[in-house]
């Protein structure tokens, strides 16, 4: 299996773990977390820096200023969530070479928009399907859990526009979008395998 | 099979045919053009004016003028184009209640959004498909076929966009969406047939 399936996942919806159940069906590396781990060893940045980074979507000089201090910051040419980006992209090809793998998030399917390989799948879900997710799987739990999915979903979205200058969540950009709600995590997991197997 | 599938598509994508096919591999009922000619029937109206009102996403009691003359228009309430579209929507929720069925195009999603039994898909294609699709299969040729393809995603989503107050192509309006050059036309549709079956 030489396809790479990139996974951009709204919040809540259950994206990451249908990416983890795809590789283990499919046999194939997952990454996701790893691979933040991965660029923060290669680049000498700490993985703090880097999980921070994708929470701060605009990427600006002023995002680096207030991390780094002005000295330090300016002591680079770029701003730091841009250099941040171009080594994650640098992994996330990197792994795309290597074969077959499901990566989830981090503009993976912008990143290897060229490489032949790539399958670009986004999945979503109804809001109630994605409190129920927040409070049982991720243990969230506060009386603004529509407030933080609605944050998540535009930081993500902003990262994405910023870096790709594409919108997040436009079905055209992607080969497969999928409501998760409908089939739930496992069956959904089965049609992407079945999506993937018949390329 | 009691599911209404309704299929929102790109200009060149291919939708109506995937559609037809499903309907046939599904053995219910396709609705498209055939839906225009129960509604101008049922109304009075010619088949030539529902036509038209797809392509004129205003609805606009400027349009109702010059279709009609100021004399006519001002004799109805509402703009002709959101007369149009109550008929058209009550014809497709009177399909819907009758039994499983695929019904292309013209909002059919937004107006079955409330019924538990639907569906709502949505197929794009690469640009390049598109062009070919225009050019062989609908006979489109002419040096402008790119912007013909952009004018007429334009009308469809202004359309969509005037009458739900959604956004056409946004993943998560949708349970699916698949872009049709991956697998091609025949494929897709087994593709949706499967994904269908496993609801």
């Amino acid at each position: 299996m030489n396809k790479i399936i990139t996974i951009s996942r709204q919040y809540g919806s259950g994206g990451r773990e249908i990416g983890k159940k795809l590789a283990e069906a499919l046999g194939v590396p997952f990454y996701d977390n790893e691979l933040i781990t991965m660029a923060a060893k290669k680049s000498g940045y700490t993985e703090e820096i880097f999980k921070n980074a994708e929470q701060q979507p605009t990427g600006s000089l002023l995002y680096s200023l207030s991390m780094m201090g002005t000295a330090n910051a300016l002591a680079f040419e770029l701003p730091l969530g841009d250099k941040l980006f171009i080594i994650q992209s640098n992994i996330i090809k990197e792994v795309a070479a290597k074969g077959g793998c499901v990566i989830v998030g981090r503009c993976a399917d912008y990143v290897l928009k060229d490489n032949p390989n790539c399958v670009k799948v986004y999945i979503h879900a109804d809001l109630p399907a994605r409190i129920e997710r927040a409070k049982n799987v991720y243990g969230v739990d506060d009386n603004k859990i529509e407030d933080r999915i609605q944050k998540f979903d535009k930081k993500r979205a902003s990262y994405y526009n910023y870096y790709t200058n594409m919108k997040w969540g436009v079905a055209s950009n992607y080969h497969l979008t999928v409501n998760s709600s409908v089939l739930g995590i496992e069956k959904t997991a089965e049609l992407l395998k079945e999506y993937v197997e018949r390329l």
